[in-house]
């Protein structure tokens, strides 16, 4: 478990671990006002769709907390704190989701008998109530893929993982992380090597950081080493997360899972793919249909500000890729394993559950995520 | 054709692009003296084993060409001037190559006859010559490959390059780049992605630079990009350099290229692989032989001085892969295209050829080449 968001109830402020300064500092920001919640999402000190769910959540929570003046002043004051939050990160669809629960536990507060005063504190009480929950469900739904994947990590096992689909996305535990962390607090002894994940990274600051902040054996590597790796046997397993699965199974995440894909089943390494029920996209069926978006060209021929190809030279710089169901060995969700054949498994399992927007879904326009 | 060093005859100056000022300022050296070569060489202004022999020959004839002393004074300085050149990168197997070609063609010029000066005048004369001749072999052998690889090279299709075997590590022409200049030469169209090459970024850096000086149509990409490129049919072709190719056709080079050799397998792409015949090693046959020399962590984890992964964090870092001959669709050389069974091609059709160390022989411990 990484505190990548929690409340502390003595002295009534939300923890946010600033996401900016890893993986070179470990800071942790106390906000106490629903303004500093914005900032830290705005800011991107916190990212990743679960995780800016749960602080928006902690953010009505603080707004109702520091508001002192009548319900006609509250009629003005409530759309604002709402609005403040909604305007964060307008792609991330678990803060739109999360608001929602929000709003309807203080509409629903608010129609009780008795002062203005009173229905207040009774919605404070009950948004702290909710955002903990939501925090909750998340680390839940986490852990029961956690429990899932593990079964599947044998000890003495390596495997590769790719960009960061970890506790820092989430409220702290994390999906395909959470598959090594569920392995680790089992005494499984392995060994992961991270893919640095070009062009953001996240895989050198967030993953890198996040393993070994936990105590597993992790070592960094380029994306293009992989192959290498698995060619001289060294690789057991690979574990992705997932921004989308089609109902057929087809996986859209990080650009270089599908290279790791197609490298897995060349060398007959298992292919695995851990997220929610919620991932789930039952709208579509193949993955032609994801629309892949094309993100800014510097990102790939700069570094920061600093240059590191022709100023002008063109770049192809896709966010996502998308890789077909025949290359997965199986997806790790909080209702189980799904198998091959991925389709007839998905229609099966995830039929009735909550699909997207879900606590972990996540639009395939907030690559940063 | 890229002018990587040239001599200058009205000037009297070797003429060097700084490569380290690359890609984003086009600066020529003009060095007078030997200690100016030597510093190129030594600081990377000039890099690649064929550029490197081509520079250290230049600096034997500044050398000569300051010498103003009797023949007592050269005794001391000849080998002084040798041991500058030799010191400047020692694991360059080119450098030691063309010095022993200068070194041979200096002591025949001193045992005419005649008086010393004349003498000293006639290896000056011998020395620029050498030197050129040596720069004109590697950009011959280098037009050969490229025309060989530019018959396979059609009419609007897009391939992929992987890190820079270009004209800036050869005296001006490039083995894979070759491919292209020669097909660009001809008047083909076609489309090239160039992969951004981590760690050091060759691809980004220098490809990119050096393919858009020439007009060829190119497209920087992360190396993980590659294989959804392949995966949407947009890839006719790959064509990549080789530090060393066995007498099996196990053919080391720059990590990330056996990954984008299973991606090309796996989509039905052709892989091609283009060096000269001084590349073949016909004394090892498996790619086991091959010792893969592995690089500083810091390469991986920091960018310049600016870390991007946790201070302490393990890493891998290979320099080079080795992509088995089953893997290669044909090999262009100076001496033709080989085809498989690689092993039976190499071995029918460089015996008796030139090996290592030859003009295009770098030795697995350059990566940065």
């Amino acid at each position: 478990m990484i505190d990548t968001i929690r409340y502390d109830p003595h002295l009534e402020v939300v923890e946010i671990l600033d996401q900016t300064k890893l993986p070179l500092e470990k800071i942790v920001l106390r906000c106490t006002t629903e303004g500093e919640i914005a900032h830290a999402i705005k800011s991107m000190q916190i990212r990743g769709a679960p995780a800016i769910g749960v602080a928006a959540a902690y953010g009505v929570h603080l707004g109702l907390h520091r508001f002192t003046g009548t319900e006609e002043a509250f009629a003005t004051a409530w759309p604002e704190l709402l609005d403040l939050l909604r305007s964060t990160r307008p792609t991330a669809v678990n803060l739109f989701w999360a608001l929602q629960r929000l709003e309807q536990v203080v509409e629903e507060a608010l129609l009780t008998r008795g002062e203005f005063s009173e229905r207040l504190a009774i919605a404070r009480q009950r948004t702290l109530k909710e955002a903990d929950a939501i925090r909750a469900e998340d680390i839940e739904m986490c852990k029961a893929i956690g429990r899932c994947g593990a079964d599947f990590l044998k000890e003495g096992e390596t495997w590769i993982t790719h960009c960061n689909a970890g506790a820092l996305a989430t409220a702290g535990y994390g999906t395909a992380l959470g598959v090594f962390r569920a392995a680790h607090e089992r005494g499984t002894r392995f060994r992961v090597f991270v893919d640095e994940t070009r062009p953001l990274l996240q895989g050198s600051r967030l993953t890198a950081w996040e393993l070994r902040e936990e105590g597993i054996d992790a070592t960094l590597i380029c994306d293009n080493m992989a192959g290498s790796l698995m060619a001289a046997g060294k690789i057991q397993g690979v574990v992705v997360g997932a921004d989308r699965i089609t109902a057929d199974g087809f996986v859209a995440n990080k650009i270089g899972t599908y290279p790791l894909a197609v490298l897995a089943r060349y060398h007959r390494v298992p292919f695995y793919v851990a997220a929610p029920a919620s991932t789930f996209d039952l709208s579509i069926s193949h993955g032609r249909q994801i629309v892949i978006e094309e993100r800014h060209p510097d990102e790939v021929r700069s570094f920061g500000a600093r240059p590191t190809a022709p100023i002008e030279m063109p770049v192809y710089n896709p966010a996502f890729d998308v890789t077909p169901p025949e290359l997965v060995t199986a997806i790790f969700t909080n209702v189980g394993a799904l198998k091959p054949p991925l389709g007839a498994s998905i229609r099966e399992r995830m039929t009735g559950l909550p699909t997207r927007p879900g606590p972990q879904a996540r639009p395939a326009a907030d690559p940063a995520a």
